[in-house]
């Protein structure tokens, strides 16, 4: 589990980093799929990883729209006012809270009902479901993406 | 883990009977990024899945080209064939492999080094992150992509 976030983590910063070579417009750009640009995506991410934790700590999610963080800069540092808080969740998730109970509103204003070890897998799959779409944008542009590899990245002593 | 793969392969079969919706031109139509094609990509997950999966088990690698598997119903039937072994792999999985090592040569005939639950991880988001960019080339057939929502799938029981 814990493996997952650091994966993530390490490549988001790669596509912080790969966005510095992007103009804002082509950041903001409007694309198919996804949340509908490359920025907006990312912000996206960042997001939904720190709602989920707010959700299972009983805590109040995040409610602001993009429009107040469309600049890469902005992006960059709310992800980081959130990540000592998600970073600190991670590291003190241990097996005992997997069968935890989280029960949640959904869109349509039923209760959903899940495991808090399925919200944990849903976190980590919907970053990297995102950053695939990423990948294929970067193409579009005629630029490389961001590797998407787990291997090789020194991930093992972070688990 | 037991839980990332049951969620790969629900939604793999998902994105099979998505499929079954388009046309074969539609399904090898040259797209940009991703392994070029709708049912390329949706053959390389399987491959690739299955190749990480006889690496750790020290078998043969599997090393037949797309070109033979170029139909919906003969990508399926590879996926059907290999499943078993996979199956039986991860049902056999436990912790005291995590740290197992895994030598295997790079592309530039480097050995990489591996542990077994990096690459159990890697073979996790390999998938997902195909499936994004299949997400993004299904708006851009005009097409609703195949939901990748973890939760909700009642997976909680098959980790």
């Amino acid at each position: 589990m814990k493996m997952f976030f650091h994966y993530n983590w390490m490549v988001r910063e790669d596509w912080y980093r790969w966005c510095e070579g992007l103009t804002d417009e082509e950041l903001l750009q409007r694309r198919t799929g996804g949340q509908g640009s490359i920025l907006k995506t990312l912000f996206h991410i960042a997001d939904v990883e720190w709602s989920w934790i707010r959700l299972l700590e009983g805590k109040d999610d995040f409610q602001e729209d993009f429009e107040g963080y469309n600049t890469l800069r902005k992006v960059r540092e709310l992800d980081a006012k959130f990540r000592p808080e998600v970073e600190s969740f991670i590291a003190n998730w241990d097996g005992s809270m997997e069968h935890r109970i989280l029960k949640s509103e959904g869109r349509d204003g039923t209760i959903d009902i899940d495991q808090w070890g399925e919200v944990m897998r849903h976190v980590i799959a919907h970053e990297i479901h995102h950053i695939g779409q990423l990948s294929i944008w970067a193409r579009e542009m005629g630029k490389e993406p961001v590797s998407a590899n787990l291997v090789g990245r020194g991930l093992a002593e972070t688990k």
